[in-house]
């Protein structure tokens, strides 16, 4: 059976490719997914994609995905938690809660932009962190995801 | 065909008239309905009125009444965000990613309450903001949104 | 007729006695309700006993609470908003909103962990608080609620 | 007699139009005060339209207004304090002093600028606010003005 | 031989009752002591009852309660620190230097009042908190005491 | 020849009286002036009373105190700087550059107000401070002003 | 029978006069009391004049005058709280609790001084201040005191 | 015809060489004028000098010369904006609002002063700044704001 | 000819596997320049691996591959700047002065050690953020620069 | 006669060597006394070595040996001041008022504890400071205090 | 023997003109040193030219500057700091260690950049600052220096 | 063989008794080194004294102090880290990450001085610290360095 590996996206995600491609690129959120979906196969993973505007759903998914983990069926999430990054203490507690393992995910480089943006509430209980390669670094949050796995 | 305009009442607006009405005033929100209903007659407007305590639903909203903006069939929203003024960079972003035009709306001066109600994230998107004259303040509101709309 | 209490538990709450025994205790969410249920016997009691993730579900949660209270057949809540405490303006407004008498809870000390922690949004609109003792705070807590909802 | 309504205009609004027209606008200050006398005779008020650059001025304005106010003479204020909203206690304390009705009124949103244009000293006593509208804000405010008044 | 509790009282609480009685209520400190006396003959415990407004003997105090803890006679403490929560970090060090279980206690809600009483130099070294429930409160924290004790 | 003492008044201070009897008593600023007139002849002082609502005017009549006061003909100023108190560097450069003796005088406690008012811009060059004392106050600050001087 | 009032120092004021003369001048504190008396003697008042460098007997000793004042046999306390006025919270509660009538009293200028003497935990109790008159404070403190009694 | 400079100088810069000469120098306004006007004949410029203490009188004189820049007739202004450097927002805005050319000057050096002497409102609109050479700074000023006109 | 990759280490990671391998892991410098090499053959890349405690050469090297990578002979950096990160515009200034492209990386997650490393004057100017991965980062980040490089 | 040094510990200094022993060593203040006496005697000094947990006490104690140091009979003393180092301003205002010599000494290193240990009221005051080096330090300050005095 | 004026440049100025050219102009530092010594011959100066990455090597010059300038055959220096400006105490501890005369320089109007630019550690030690006229300022900048060590 | 002890000096302290002696003393960085070899013999250390005014160079002498340290042939460091105290991330992380054993040193008492300079990010990673003592400070730091060693 092959492992699975949750890509989790967050409010306004699913805008992606329609709105503001000069900040975000021309992609749409189903081409992202296409590309998590390839990549998972070069890694031997199957990807699990989702988006939803509600905090309480990506609460609900997380503490899903933190079983499926302890159970050993899935390797963690690659999560881009968009502007719930800045204001979500549930997100963190949900996380560290369940012990997921997760890579957060920003794809234009939130360092550049207001002052609100630049504070983390997923950074201090995510397993790794990558920012700013556009909608291609959900490729390599993947791939850095299958190597905190393995290791 | 009506142009139509999104009238989007958040969290305990529902409460308005029965509680507090010291500060609120002793009109319901259906009286509010009633109201807008009667000013978008006056203005030539079909006027959409809706209410959420869910963050999620009122981003999904925003969303639609974007992609409706879009297509000349809206002409945009008064939003009055109560307590998510001050904590919800999700619905900033939901404004500012469909590009949708918003009159921010208070019926009570914000500014006389406490200091964390002085922060708006709705501001900075905001093509126009109404505070302070109660609840007539939202027919003022959809009398600058068709202006707004018509320059 | 006996008198209903509710007990109102927010985000990641379910996951307790399951994750981080060390820091909730080892008790389940069911457990604390058993107890909740127990002490409402002792109290003269009816404890509703629910739990979410959701923003939204618990603000309807509360001004419902806030009709059955206004109606005398509630006497208030008992309330551990969990990561919510820390960032939702929208619950302290549903609760003044409706008048709604309740006991913060909190089961660990949270005034040792992180400073962002230190802030309650809930605390100036709570008639009581009630903050490390445990799952048995939750006992304590209902006998509070009683006594202030006798004098 | 017909009801005045006092326009009062301060620090470097005389030129409007003139210059940062993408910003404030092509209209000069006489083409607002033109819009200002043409939206009192549709409300029926008479409009006395005044600009000054002198802190000091502006008081005067305003005691005096105060006096029109309490004599029933005067209706009350839109204001549009231009730089003093950011630094002036003493217009804060005329308008509370006297009591007058002040809507204030921004042109441009002052909430995408620099963070010290988010804090208003006048807004703490203002009956309402508008802002962002374009000069049509000074319409909408006149309206408001009178809407409160017969309230 | 019957375990005893120490119920410890800071600067001005002395005056309770006959000073603000809209916010402490009616009851004298005596009206305290006689109520902890009753809750702890429910409790089987034997009550020691002081008040002092000198920052010195409450530590003086405290270091002996702990050799008493430590000896098994006594099973700790319910303190009510006054002004001394928000400024002294002395009796911070006591409490945690002789490692006495403290119930920090407070009589009316301080986080309704000024920001400098949000501080409390006390609760990251107690065991327990109890706010806001009145004269009452004591009943509870006494009761939460001995549980924690039981533990 | 009599020396003369100056007493100066800020903006806002012509209201006296006539506004806000609760916070700021029922005399008037004429009631003050004859208040400050007697006491002068008390004290063997001609007493010159200004008010302005003009910062220019207040540091324009500062420079010439100063001026007055190196000729030996004034022995300083009373100063109710109102809400120049708190934004006015200017005023604090004027009373330094010319080395004018001056007692603040504030009629109403204004460590009770809003925070912005707490910071005085005055008190750094002011060779003592009367606060709180109502009208009465003035009294207190010339006889204050008249021991300065004569020390 | 001659009306009391209260004259209280805090601590470290017992050094005036012996240590840093160009600050505090080179009256003693006996010389201070001196001057008190005798100015007691011209407004009909006996003083008690009183020094401490203990913060819980200056506590005790503000109880005790709360209870004279409220019998009608004091009229009130000047209070020089030296530094105590910074870190004090037990001190206001004391003098909030009892409703003492007190006039805050400086020596020298504190606002000349380093920041954290800028803040005076006194002042939002106190019924009037008097700064930076050197020892000759006193006599009008006491004079501002009966005035203020005598309304 | 000769090109025009404006010398501006804001309150307080009439003291000067009278008062503070151990920061500010031994010459006065008169000297400096003068100065100027030499450093204007070698420069081939006719220099405009003036001073006010009234802000509005110095917004006014701004927007003045933006006309007579715009109109070829000025060059632009060297401006030492005394105390309302710290505190004028709509200086900057009369500035910025004419965009006259503005070479922003103090005499002595405001970085060892008070902190709230860092913060300058002018800075960001001057289009040179110069600090702390003493009067000699004004030659320095107009010869660099020649040298920018040209450019 | 193959193209060129920098990758830049800064203070004291050459202290890398020999100590606190609980944070940072055993491996050692050079086994990170070995893992980069045979990244690099994968990618087709010639690695240039260097370290430098010294901020002076750092920059240095900066501008040198600024040149290089304009000359089309470098595709960019991956760039751990170490406690520079925290403290050093001067290198923000050297990457933006010379437009190099570089992925900022950390081998531990900052997030979860003091607020002063919660700050970095890379990430502004970085194209891509990897934090977190361990040493396996480096592999990471390269392969995202390669990606960036060839978009 | 032989020179006599204070050597004075502020609150809980009492708990030495029966308390944390791993933050503070396992020695008491007796033992620390006898380190004291013993270095006083390599030092040809007396050594007079208190306690105390009332900060008045302590101050009173300052005061005293102001006196004693004035007349040459005490070098100065060394002054660990536990909790009241991060409090006291009245312990400061005692130090510099009676100008004594004070070698302020902390046993564990405070600026690897909580932010509000790392502000010093003692230091300014303070000849010479010494942290960190357990009990051994204050034999370490003895020596210290003794070069300065010679000096 | 010609006097020597010593112009210093900091990190990344040795990119100028050949980056960002719309920012800090299209001169190179060659061209700036070029105009430095031409300058140099027309006020008699000999100007000695350099520039450095290195925080240590900049120290060091600026120790051998002042040893020069004590023995005469140096008249100051124009500093232009680049990035460590904002970051450097030991420049400053440098420059004010040997009393180097220093203007401080900088090509563009570092106050409409970055907040954390607006903080220099050089201009509390500088004796003049230049601000914002492109390279022309080095000219400025040295004519200064010269008039203030003529002074 | 003799241990060793290093003794590390940081910027501008080659400067030592020729500048600022009224700080500083008038004894040299060579009377300084005597003090310490001198102070070395008592204690049978070799004394290896430096200094530099290179970042850099501080961290490679640091990071082989800490291999000399750990093959037990170096004691430890006395270290003077000049302005690098407070602004030197890099030199903490060099001494933390080879575990060296380090007095931190202060001839001067810093606390005195600018706010900036009471940050020290020295002293969390410091064994011991010793501040004041003029340069008899490095004989008490050697005597503290050797008294840890042989713990």
């Amino acid at each position: 059976m092959t492992a699975r590996a949750l890509v989790l996206n967050g409010p306004n995600l699913n805008l992606l490719g329609t709105r503001e491609p000069d900040v975000y690129g021309a992609q749409t959120l189903d081409d992202v997914a296409a590309l998590c979906r390839k990549t998972g196969e070069e890694l031997g993973l199957d990807v699990d994609f989702r988006q939803s505007n509600h905090e309480g759903v990506l609460i609900d998914w997380i503490q899903e995905a933190g079983t499926a983990q302890a159970s050993g069926e899935l390797i963690g999430a690659v999560f881009n938690p968009g502007a719930y990054t800045h204001t979500s203490v549930a997100l963190q507690d949900a996380i560290k809660g369940v012990g997921l393992r997760v890579i957060e995910l920003h794809i234009s480089n939130v360092h550049t932009r207001e002052a609100f943006r630049h504070r983390s509430f997923i950074s201090p209980v995510a397993a790794g962190i990558v920012v700013g390669f556009g909608t291609q670094g959900y490729a390599l949050a993947l791939r850095g995801l299958r190597d905190l796995a393995e290791r």
